[in-house]
């Protein structure tokens, strides 16, 4: 029994520890050969895996990024504008002679590996990774516990900065389409306005708080998701968004309110944008434990002879759920999530008009 | 509406976010006067108690410990050798003129809480506090996620000397009845070997283990929780354990192992009891954002006029459990749990015999 | 004996261990009144002030920012068009009874202190603050230290990205006119590339090294302090640097120089710009012991009567040097630094022409 | 020109950063093969050698421990009874053919470098070692600032649980002769008591001070080194001391305290050995500066063919001493420390009789 194991898309906390737990049990439990490959999907096109043993992935478990690589955008469906998807699927079940591949990743990841399954005869096993929690049919996808802590870290040192100012100070976190992130880490990082992508959010009411707080000498730390936006472009939930050409895509949300509120405020605004640091470093303890659930009962998907189905977290519970029903879906924060209406009773301003 | 607090029991990060979110929830959603009471229920018998407003629970969410203050003993039942709960009811009632008392503490403070709302006409709401996450009703309680990262980073730095040494390396970590600090941070950090007051430990089996990997050049890290015991001494899902005599009380099978492993391997055997830095500390972003829900939560149930009654996790997610199907019960780690099976399977040791 | 206290200029980590150390030396040594103002000189305008007593420095030595708040712009020597210097040194003299000021802030702060002891007979003692470890006369300020910390954390967390990606991973620091935060933290984050504003770069030659790693399936990373220029663009030791029209005061360099290397590299290339959280949080333990030591040595210049001197370091000990050697200078990094030849001697580039 | 490396006595963070600068800076300036010797001197006896290239060494600056392994006590002088010095050295010179041995360890490891360097003819440079920061001639050495980091850590835990409870808090720190970590930490960890091996304490003294703290409903923080000895008992500076006898090298001069500080204070006394916590981790970005410049250095001396020598930091500048001064001798915390007399003046007490 040989098992491919691939990672794709953004890099993420808890790659390795997902990679580590799916070989360990493969190993221990069924004798099974492993095989990493390189880059995504590129390691299938360019022919480019490695066996993975015990020993490889020992002392793996705590590093952050992978040990494999990933790229966001290689697909044997589009490689250099032509589909070398025969190709790969020959290479995977001939060459390789691979029985089942697990596939780490996004939507996007899943969605190739599942077309590539009906090319080839490929079983598929997914392993949910978004830093932004947002992957239809699983509450908790590893990394963004590290996310969350990440960004709550350095809403704590801008805090500190802003309380000595006085100044208003605004905080971009990682969150296209869903603000897990920033609602998570605003609620554990004091944020006194959270802006999310399913929110719209009114300036002036922005405006009216920062005037109010600063009039009791009180400095005010907005946490804004990158893809939260101005009143009347909300999103619905469950509802796909995948419009390139959104400006909020390329980031910035921070410095384009900071410039909104400045002249309608007198403190001073200061806006800082995360970025990548988000992605990165060690797992947490609690995604290290996730992601290594995770490996594991992909492992024995794979062990079952189970192919199509992506494990998930449910009801506090390890489960697992068809590919197809999470494709091309996004899980945004729902209007009446619980955290959403506990912010908002101990005082938490999710900027919506007065 | 006046509404009391009070911390009791061991300290805990997440206390002062609890704290915070019940103040900021009353004061804002019903404009009640929070009272916060001293020392646990020393400060009923001592009378002393202090207003909490908006700016006293403000910039307290991320601090460890508890403002209030907290006390393992005092019970108003037993107070230097007397009943002084009569004495205290009135002073709650006509002194203090509450409404309803919020407790947030671990079993024993529960159920003083309990009789103290039978004697007095007080409502009592509670939330769970246990840094070993053993209350039952509850899966997850708030300051476990702190202790977990506190632990496996520990485990992260004793394993680099491990390493470079070539030793067995003894954790101790907190778990009397239950073992679930050193069965999650065991796996967080990579330990080789977890040892829960759940399965008795063989110590020939772990000193095989240990040769065997010293043989292959390898050090060997052992994470015990301080109630573990060797095999014969099990204890049974749900039962009470609160045998004050028993010696593992006072912390030291690190110790105890070491030297008993030290005769029967080659390398050299080291422990090391983590103790109070456990409790301390800042929370984590997991448990304060589960604190702040918590304390919200309760100030919901005292508003709808609840009593007798605990918020809880269950699912993975909030609800509330009767208080007297807490009293007196430890939630044990069941011998069939998930996170077990998936340590075993991915090469993780529990000292089982061979 | 009346003495005050403030802080001026930026936020700086540490600030409260000055003030904490000032205020307990001064108490215990001599019995003082501490007088603290709030917002640096605003605080002397608007008559804002405060004691400071025992109780009141108690549990901030580990707090980020400042009790008594900052700010950047107010000097009573240009306060709204106006000069209210005399008024101010009235009110510091009659109004408080001030013997002595301590000011903790950079050279602006530290300029407005000395022109303010000359206009009313006030002793000032200063003490060095800056993020960027740049004023003159001391090797090391407090805030540095944790500034480096929290760099070198941002810089491998985007390390483990840049890895799984083989990408170019370009990371700006704070460093507008001197590099010592790109430095220090580009060696201990394991920078491929520091640039510093003391060495034009050239983008040529850092695009050739991405290339040549890009080659050997290496990613590269890049460490920026926001005032690097390309060549033909630097600075000579001590000269001062004030050209508030450069646009790299802005902040972007990491930007337009991703921009730059974009077409002349095949990788992806990421910036990120760390921003505010590099001022923010906890001091280390390093830099509470060195403002705890900068605070007390402060003491003890006002407890002697001395003026016009601020507390340094030189040769790794204590010292005091005249405050108008200090004005108007930056301590930039000289070519000749020691750690910049060792980390050139291990494989470091600093983008200079090849 | 082929150069040996061995890491030798007790685990240190920061060794890898050594071992990698000392790696690069002898392969880009003089092209050398470089081998790495595993488990100290263990290695040269057992012939357990490996070459270290320069994609060997990346990626470990920031790991703990020592990828070359180490170990406390092997010695060709003394190996299982006999001497094999002779065999070892021939070893080297013929069989390794190696030009110079770079020595990273503390006293014990120097003293056998340099006798082997006269038995053989090899040229020995040696990098100060200690955890404690106690070697003669240098003024700070590698993995002192993260185990300050560590403790000051641990005491804020610690902190926050003796402050919800009213306790006295006793926290033992490594320090055997030496007092260095218990100092630093104490003071940026903010505790009241510090006991150091070279000040002899007086248990009615603290007890004296505990009680005057918990009249006023403080709690009290010590932070005991674990060479701490009651009045009578103290040591010289520079005076040796190597009694195997002593009871106080078991560890656990905490737990003796708490028994005697129990009978004489109110509060609850609770005491924690931090033990093998405080040499692992991952190094601070201070010393990943330090071990690299360190590193850096000592293949400086190398190439310039020097022996007998030591790399050190003086007057905060790296320098480089006779090994021989070094030997048998111990930098002890002198009466007269700037930072005993800054500590003592904001109002910590080091135990001292009243």
């Amino acid at each position: 029994m040989r098992i491919g194991i691939l990672t794709g898309g953004g890099d993420c906390p808890g790659l390795n520890a997902v990679i580590r737990a799916v070989t360990k049990s493969l190993i221990q439990q069924c004798g099974a050969e492993v095989v990493g490959i390189e880059d995504g999907f590129l390691g299938l096109i360019e022919r480019r895996v490695r066996p993975l043993g015990w020993d490889d992935v020992s002392g793996i478990l705590a590093t952050g990024g992978t040990i494999l690589g990933t790229s966001n955008t290689a697909s044997p469906f589009a490689w250099r504008d032509r589909d070398v998807s025969d190709e790969v699927a020959r290479y995977v079940h001939d060459g390789l002679g691979l029985h089942s591949l697990v596939v780490i990743g996004g939507d996007g990841t899943m969605t190739i590996a599942q077309h590539l399954a009906s090319v080839g005869s490929l079983s598929v096993v997914g392993v949910p990774k978004t830093i932004d929690n947002d992957i239809e049919g699983t509450e908790r996808s590893f990394g963004f516990d590290t996310a969350v802590a990440t960004v709550t870290d350095a809403l704590e040192r801008v805090q500190t900065t802003g309380q000595s100012h006085g100044r208003v100070m605004v905080v971009e976190t990682m969150g296209r389409y869903a603000g897990w992130i920033a609602l998570e880490a605003g609620v554990a990082g004091a944020a006194d306005v959270i802006l999310l992508p399913e929110i719209g959010y009114d300036v002036e009411a922005i405006a009216a708080l920062c005037r109010e707080r600063s009039a009791r000498r009180r400095s005010t730390l907005i946490c804004v998701a990158e893809g939260a936006k101005p009143v009347g472009g909300e999103l619905t939930v469950g509802q796909r968004v995948d419009d390139a050409s959104d400006p909020v895509r390329l980031g910035g949300v921070a410095h384009v309110l900071r410039a909104q509120l400045q002249p309608l405020v007198g403190a001073e605004v200061r806006a800082t944008v995360l970025g990548h640091v988000q992605r990165g470093g060690s797992p947490t303890a609690f995604d290290r434990v996730l992601a290594t659930q995770y490996g594991h009962a992909a492992a024995g998907l794979v062990r079952q002879g189970v192919s199509g189905r992506m494990v998930a977290l449910q009801g506090g519970r390890l489960c697992d759920v068809p590919l197809h029903e999470v494709a091309g879906r996004n899980r945004l924060v729902p209007p009446d999530h619980a955290l959403l209406q506990c912010a908002r009773e101990i005082g938490v301003s999710f900027g919506e008009p007065g």
